[in-house]
């Protein structure tokens, strides 16, 4: 019932496990002489080709090509699958020391709302770090409803991630709200995160998808399915296939949290795209006491990691308050997910990987 | 900013663990003296006192009574927790010979959408017995949105279920939709199932209060958490204690999934309930292919256990078709769930408990 | 992408302007002998038939049938019209000697939430009627979704509306819960009423149909258009056409209001149902500052009438307080209401029509 | 139940009706003393001056102050008013030679979605001048969720757009969708749009604020009340109080359209603020046959204005082809608007006011 617009639909080429670099580049010369603009994506030994597909031109032909498995839509004319196997996700290396996410690794990102000051970035770095997580989250510039409000220290939060990284090697994932920030933001971070209010800013995910460095995508607040596999296309069609996709809550009537985790998106987007998917369930629930069991589900349906609100002193916290763990909490997630992972057949992942 | 009416609080007291029955007893008659209506709960050794409070007895001074540990709201009036434990699930027996469901014990209960005759009834059975199950479901009396659609076989159905039971063991949970179905319904199920469409249906949740058996009550489309703890009084108040909560998904503009499974209901009830809380990832995403991952993602946030839509040959399914698990899948997802059951810190339920 | 299930398709005949009575009675015929069940529904001279289409049938091929016009899916299977000319509904009768709503006039019903005492409503009656209103509003037995709190006065109840109707000519509609209270409604009431929480009861929607009033059904907190139009199949196929369908609101993530006013239902449900369609401002919006300007939003979007809460105390109203009009404020809307309608090419109905 | 995180408090202060100009500036100049950057809004007579409050201090004890008639919070802690009278829009005058809209004005936006070459855009602009309208829409810079459609002639369009206004008179409406795009846009158009998918994005909010236009901000899909409001503010923070907002449909489970129209923030949103308020009826619903019955709920719930979606031959639009009526349906809805604006007691803008 529900009328969705015709647009051009964007089409994955899974190729044949195996598939010789011969093939594969005559498949891409192929796609390109049609003037589909190839995209090459790698999940293990697994290569997969994004292309623009003409509106009127549905029946590609490809999937007679030699090496080609098969084609995914992945826009609007795709259907829901009932029965197909998940795609593994591409392995994502946050940063070149440190560790990667996807596959079968699972990675954990944690870190404030927002950089408050040296002492408290330092202290949690150290602690996250010491507890197993890959990654240090920290808002340099924070996007306020408020224009009055808080919004961040700004590049000195940038040099204050930094210094944590050197002490503690944790790759430095902060969001850059502008096309100015992003080059700001990716010469200091490891990865450049696109928030949830920015996920239809077309401008900027094309200028992220330009900076050289992984981009963590930020599911929109009532943005669809499709709609975040196009904001991804944005950020791929740049040339740039290392983006990792976070559920972090949609807007419901429910009114005993701040957004809804929505975690059946997690298995429904693995059936379409080898991109890792992590989740948030701190912004997902808005209530720091249902993190512990949110970030187990996430886990168990598949998700390739999380993304958590750490706070030395969360009831003093700037922003976010209420759904910002302590460190002990932290700690104690961390110290039961190994047991729930190895449950789930894959492993933790590690920063010296 | 959201408006909500005033009405009068219903109040859970919480009894401190190993109070004597004699301080029970005078709680509960403190309790009757002032007109609340107690009625009593039990989780393991802790008990809890349900009774409803004036409007304009908020303080209802009971904290202090001796043996009670402090008093929790169950309505309108009561705030989402940031840090309190999850209170244990008190256990509910299904059957006397049967599985329990609560405490440690996770419970499956499968079978198809709608008892459809009785040679695929019992192989379904005899299946999900095999695989771990320890209730059936099947539909007798659909509730069909379309007047014309198939309408279930009646009593004819529910006598196929207990011969079914004679022949597994598996406690049998079929719905009733209307109070003169409750009574034909409670005769021969172990478990009477009000529906997402009657949670607020009160003169069918009191009538279901008082047929003498468990009552699965599933939450309704678009109710909140209050709203489904508000229908339990209606079954509690009739002094039936013997209540499960069921999530089977909410609407939402999701339009990857026929419904949005709302996970973070199950640790939010667990702040307020001691009712145990199961999920239903069949009606609760509507899509064959994510039922394995959310029913372990259920799990994975606190559920306690699982109803699953199961059918022989789904394709050929009268109703639900899309959403219903082959007799493969089904095994395949039990083999795997004792695992993470384990890693959870929790135990299977069997039959022979 | 959703996934919309299968279902049998419910289709409404539209009869050519001035058929015969035989060739009227001859489609009917044909429609029995295919075993399609179809139910006369009459719109000033314009006349429709619903009836119930096979799944393996879509083609009826009852277009070509002397003295039909089209065929109008009303399930499922229906797509939204873009150009389509809305139908006209049909006129129901409240009262024999009252007022009729639909076709050109657009009726307005207004009463209290709760019938609280017999002075109040005498005097909203009154004050009611002098301003205009057709019918009388008003809840004997109050759903609560809070067990303990006020349930309404019952079969007291009913006695002083039929006695207000007595001394003002209004049409008295009042809600029925359950099967028993059909019957003793319809007893006293000229429009029995189902309420949004009972829309997809069933077996509640069947004893009504077979009640012998008009029936004004209510939209569920989360009902689509089609399962609306389903829920009012069940009525018109116990033999009863004369319905009146009514949008109170839906749920969403809005917090500045206690429902979202979906008024797009009235136009998109008129492209595909004689049957008419009146708005609740109050429930719609839960605060009684929105409930002019919402009415007339209604009224301007097609609706053929209104349905108000008033109270003569709108702040001491045991139940809905904030979303009560005051009799001022309600004799302030009905004075505006005329140039309106009279702007909309329509004419307000009267109490002796 | 919903948490809402805690933030300061924008204030707007309500003058009294011929205030001087002497106690207006000691208001602003007292605002300025105590740090909260005030900004001065006019409609007709009346004057309002924004403000950003400390959280720690919401008893600004400006109430008392020679010529405050009272405070309005604009943020998180405002309460929905029951039976607060609207405020008068303050109008806005889209360009200097042409229309105005706010006060008693109403006035309507009508064009492409996109300008799709020269010839379509004036033929469209001629007959909307000719029906009525006062301004003139038409995308440039297209946002498209899929990164290979079509995305706008860029520049080109808005050489077209500036030569259609020097031709009718007719104000410019186009959109920017980034910081470097509102430079651009601001020097050919007359009005600047913010759509939905930006409405978050706060750098193009300020951006916005700076460029000397007015500006039409459309309401995110999900975006709440207060959200809109404070991203009012970000652009108003500027110094440029010449805003516009737009109601455009919100994301809900409703499938006989594509976004749901939620009407109800019209009058909502005049009960905090003189911006003038216009709703989209085409984005609105998405579908071309709803747009007539949905313009008139529109203004008949107090909205200041339409823009429209218009194409001389709809159904070969590129873009946005179900929801564009043609010129014809234009100019009957057009013919149809004043009776009804008459009748709600306001008056048609022309274009030479």
């Amino acid at each position: 019932m529900r009328v969705i617009q015709e647009e051009h639909a964007v089409v994955m080429v899974v190729c044949e496990l195996g598939i010789s670099a011969e093939r594969l580049q005559a498949v891409e010369e192929e796609c390109r002489r049609r003037g589909l603009q190839p995209q090459r994506l790698q999940s293990g030994s697994r290569y997969f080709i994004t292309l623009a597909a003409l509106a009127n031109d549905h029946r590609l032909a490809l999937e007679h090509w030699p090496g080609v498995e098969r084609l995914v839509p992945t826009v609007n004319s795709f259907r829901p699958e009932t029965d197909s196997a998940p795609l593994a996700a591409q392995q994502v290396v946050l940063r070149p020391e440190g560790g990667v996410l996807g596959g079968v690794r699972i990675g954990v990102i944690a870190g404030p709302c927002s950089v408050e000051d040296r002492a408290m970035l330092l202290e949690t770095a150290h602690a996250v770090r010491e507890a197993g997580a890959i990654g240090l989250r920290g808002g340099a510039f924070k996007p306020r409803t408020n224009p009055y409000s808080f919004q961040g220290l700004g590049e000195k939060a940038l040099e204050f991630l930094a210094e944590a990284r050197e002490q503690t090697g944790l790759a430095v994932v902060t969001e850059a709200m502008s096309v100015q920030q992003v080059e700001l933001v990716a010469r200091y971070a490891d990865v450049v995160q696109i928030g949830a209010r920015n996920m239809h800013n077309f401008v900027l995910l094309s200028a992220a998808g330009r900076c050289g460095k992984p981009v963590l995508l930020k599911r929109g607040w009532s943005a669809t399915l499709e709609e975040l596999l196009h904001a991804a296309e944005y950020i791929i069609a740049e040339g740039n296939p290392q983006v990792i996709l976070c559920e972090r809550g949609v807007r419901t009537f429910e009114q005993h949290v701040r957004n809804t985790l929505s975690l059946s998106i997690v298995p429904a987007l693995k059936q379409h795209t080898p991109l890792p998917v992590i989740v948030d369930p701190s912004q997902g629930t808005g209530l720091r006491g249902l993190v512990n069991p949110m970030s187990k589900a996430a886990l168990a349906a598949g998700a390739d990691g999380l993304i958590i609100e750490v706070h030395p002193r969360p009831d003093a916290a700037l922003t976010d308050a209420e759904q910002s763990v302590s460190l002990e909490q932290f700690g104690e997630l961390m110290s039961e997910l190994p047991a729930l992972v190895t449950a789930l057949g894959r492993e933790m992942a590690i920063t010296n990987d």
